[in-house]
């Protein structure tokens, strides 16, 4: 990435509510550190075990955060899109966590990551930076327990048209392009039933499936399945 | 509860990694703050939205931490035992985080809390309790992640199975008293399923049950279910 220091400060400071906080040489450590790459849509990262990257921020893009199970299956845990801070791809350098996960870019992107060294250094060194670690986890916290929730207790059905309403959101449009593989992996279903459920939502005049889109008819209904 | 300075002071120092780092004013705040309940088997407490005790150390007794749905379903996310400290009891002074559990007190237990306002205060003046706060809270999150990936990626016998081992560890014995309904709500299922993988795993020479009990045949092949 192709970028100069006035761009850099800007997207931290954006990013980082601590970053008025930190020192100036705290803010030159971060500045000087921080590696801007550029994805490929489609690319797949993996972080967990012993692979970090440390604290990333989706400068522009959309990632698509899951995990995996061993016989191959994928939950979509959540969408990270321009501005968004991914704390979880840091989850190594955080004593007792120990989760894998997979972020699959699903646009172009470009990722500024801060070093797992550069930020635990300055996290050790200001409790403003820690804060913000453990308001970033819990968060994410409560974002997945939520997730269970819904997994658990809630139908395939329910699942399926929050999904479509998130896809809703993300394109800013009733009518967007979806394929029902990218449905089906956001829910954790076989893309069977999601082609039959999308079916049924479509006779109920919820939905209407056209070649490769969904044009959303009944918002409110869908809300309520 | 009935206890001096010196058994809470040594129970304190037993269950908080930093005890040791901390100041002897902060400690003195802490064995002053500090209440100790006692609690019937079958109590049950409520935690997340307004409601937070603070933090928890399970002084004696077992604990079952769950969620609950709002059709009154329940998932047993996991359970504490003596010495265990339960972070999320405290869940509500921390920024982000929004979750809501419940706790049911498995036998007759003493509880001491550490109000989360002294919790609190003592966390922000020293970066040890900070760090012990954010391990737990990272430890509890990975344990979560794997139960989801349990509930979303494997069959309910493979949880039944898994249950019956954790209650068998509990035990400390292969032959143990448990109820369908125990072993449903853990694993989030109907009684009467459970009912019947049982006497499939009876079936299978993997249990033994008799009135009220279960017992473990072959611990072994009920791990790989």
């Amino acid at each position: 990435m192709d970028w100069n220091k006035e761009e850099k400060e800007k997207m931290l400071a954006s990013a980082f509510p601590f970053w008025e906080k930190l020192t100036m040489e705290q803010q030159n450590r971060m500045l000087q550190g921080v590696i801007g790459n550029h994805y490929a849509k489609g690319t797949m990262l993996h972080y967990g075990g012993k692979e970090c990257a440390g604290v990333q921020i989706i400068y522009s893009g959309q990632a698509r955060v899951f995990v995996t199970s061993a016989g191959g299956g994928e939950i979509t845990l959540f969408r990270l899109l321009d501005g968004d801070v991914s704390i979880l791809s840091a989850a190594c350098m955080m004593r007792g966590m120990d989760i894998e996960l997979d972020m699959e870019l699903e646009t172009d992107s470009e990722i500024c990551t801060i070093p797992k060294c550069i930020y635990q250094t300055i996290s050790e060194e200001n409790a403003e930076v820690k804060d913000y670690t453990l308001e970033m986890i819990s968060e994410k916290f409560s974002d997945i327990m939520w997730l269970f929730n819904q997994y658990v207790f809630s139908n395939v059905a329910s699942r399926l048209a929050g999904s479509i309403l998130e896809h809703r959101a993300l394109a800013g449009a009733d009518l967007f392009s979806i394929t029902h593989d990218v449905l089906a992996r956001d829910i954790g279903t076989a893309r069977e039933v999601v082609t039959r459920l999308l079916k049924q939502f479509q006779k109920d005049g919820l939905i209407k499936i056209t070649r490769g889109k969904i044009e959303v008819l009944d918002s409110g209904k869908l809300s309520k399945i």
